[in-house]
């Protein structure tokens, strides 16, 4: 089977020059892929040769004369912007002209245009956006990381059966211990949509770990970890802060005197590993769930490996047939709930 | 002014051994100071005698025969143990004895004592925890951070008050800039009660900066973060957990060959100097706002350094006269509210 992968080209705070090389690279290592790259098709085209890749197997070209801006009104680029790079990506998962679509751009309108055109899965009421992080043990799958404000405990329930249904595609793992996010670990902790969440998910058939805390997330305690969107979003940027302000830090007591820019230069190799294993473009890449389609976003600030790495995503998802599976586990559920 | 700090000696992993000594050693630089040790009289007594302070001018013990578990349930601690360290510190507060009280026992047992006993000052509807945390500015104070997990806007706005009066209690900043914690800078982002939230903090008088994400809480983007008791301890956890996980990682990379041990060596002043800058230890305490008397927190593993910050912190908010100014500034909101 062939992957086939809209690109948006245009999208990200560098477009064509990250993600057209990205792409070569990613199809120059599978045989089993088709790149779709989506875009102005003379930025695409110049991008193509000043790699010699003018002609190359597996690889299209599909013109988009439009571009959605970095800042764009979700609502604007949904109504305005019919022939953006953006929106002609997802609608080829529509058609069926496509498998799946990676975009580093604007995150509400890609969400927005993303539920617009596929719409929700079946049973599906809410879609989620999922992250991989970093952990002491390896790495978890953390959801909804601001899709949603407003969860029920039946959102968070589903979000707990797509988190499951993503660590089969991504990690080969059908049976990840899911926790869920709470202020102890105790029962009687939380608020009420977590304390009924926790019900929920007792009965569900989910391998379910029970409450988990917040530096449960680094320690890898679960494979999946469920959450509204609201807390996610703040756990993750409050990392994203804190990991921000330790590297300023400790650059600035390795660069405070001469001796300690000699030691630095020593220190580097270290340094260097430190920082590979915390990099976050290794972790690139968050998954939209429970839309009829796969769409990954990457972040914005992307480079060519990076970007490469929301690819690698979005193939994963793609060949592990995430849609079907989650459509699939969200059926069993409901059948589940209803004998 | 003589502040009289009543010490619960048996909280914590550590209790006497290291409640006393910090103890003593916070009397000996303020003498403007009343120490009332508080708890089991035999293992206080013992550890006076072995610093030599039996009989030192400014140190008191008040005996109390009963100890709160640190994994005691809060209503069972209420109930049961009324003679206990961490029940009669708050008692002498209550009768007018002690100006503050510093614990490291069990949070829900104290959170509940406290408000039990001295009750939710005036027109406060719910008490918050607040700690101070470093930012690559310096340092802003975040709650709630555990207290409250179904909050209003009415709550946060209070919160956001408590956190102003504190900030000039302990910074002697008196308008300090106060943002409300989102996942977007927006007004058009978050859910009901952060929008509803806003509205009252913009005509509130307070100097309300606006939205601010995770990411501010380190860059220092405001003096004082508000938030509902779920996000917060979250946040705070996440931090938790991220900087336990590099610190980790920072250590094996530094001990993977000889070559890197060495290293280690040499560079130790220099990571030395990091540790020092982010020690938790530094910014251990935290403030119960917003009930009839000073309760502070320390944290149930704190050293005698760790321990004497959060004596600390309990002295310059009884010095800065925090229930009254707290107190006094909900009152001013309420008949502004009402004319």
């Amino acid at each position: 089977m062939t992957v086939r992968i809209a690109i948006d080209c245009m999208g990200g705070d560098h477009g064509p020059r990250v993600t057209v090389p990205a792409a070569l690279a990613f199809a120059a290592a599978h045989r089993d892929v088709e790149m779709i790259l989506v875009g102005i098709e003379s930025e695409i085209r110049d991008e193509l040769r000043k790699r010699r890749a003018a002609t190359r197997a597996g690889i299209v070209v599909r013109g988009a004369t439009e571009v959605v801006a970095m800042d764009e009104a979700p609502a604007s680029a949904l109504r305005g912007k019919r022939n953006s790079s953006m929106r002609v990506s997802i609608d080829m998962i529509k058609a069926g002209e496509a498998d799946c679509s990676v975009s580093a751009g604007n995150t509400g309108a890609l969400m927005a245009m993303a539920r617009f055109v596929l719409k929700t899965a079946p049973g599906i009421e809410r879609p989620a956006i999922a992250s991989t992080l970093p952990t002491l043990r390896g790495q978890t799958l953390m959801l909804d990381l601001g899709a949603n404000v407003n969860c029920t405990a039946e959102h968070l329930l589903q979000f707990a059966v797509m988190g499951t249904a993503l660590s089969g595609a991504l990690y080969r793992n059908d049976r990840p211990s899911v926790g869920l996010l709470n202020i102890g670990e105790e029962d009687m902790k939380g608020n009420d949509v977590v304390k009924e969440a926790a019900e929920l998910l007792k009965a569900s058939g989910l391998n379910f770990h029970g409450n988990v805390e917040g530096d449960d997330i680094y320690k890898g305690t679960t494979d999946v970890i469920v959450c509204d969107g609201f807390v996610g979003n703040v756990a993750l940027k409050t990392s994203e802060g804190l990991a921000r302000m330790l590297a300023s830090y400790l650059r600035e007591e390795f660069t405070r005197t001469p001796f300690t820019r000699v030691l630095a230069l020593f220190a580097m190799p270290v340094l260097n590993g430190f920082k590979r294993r915390v990099d976050p473009r290794r972790y690139n890449g968050a998954s939209l769930l429970g839309l009829r389609g796969i769409v990954v976003k990457s972040h914005g600030s992307a480079d060519e490996f990076s970007f490469g790495q929301a690819i690698s995503r979005a193939y994963e998802e793609a060949r592990g047939n995430l849609t079907d599976v989650i459509a699939a586990r969200i059926e069993a559920l409901q059948v589940g709930a209803s004998t």
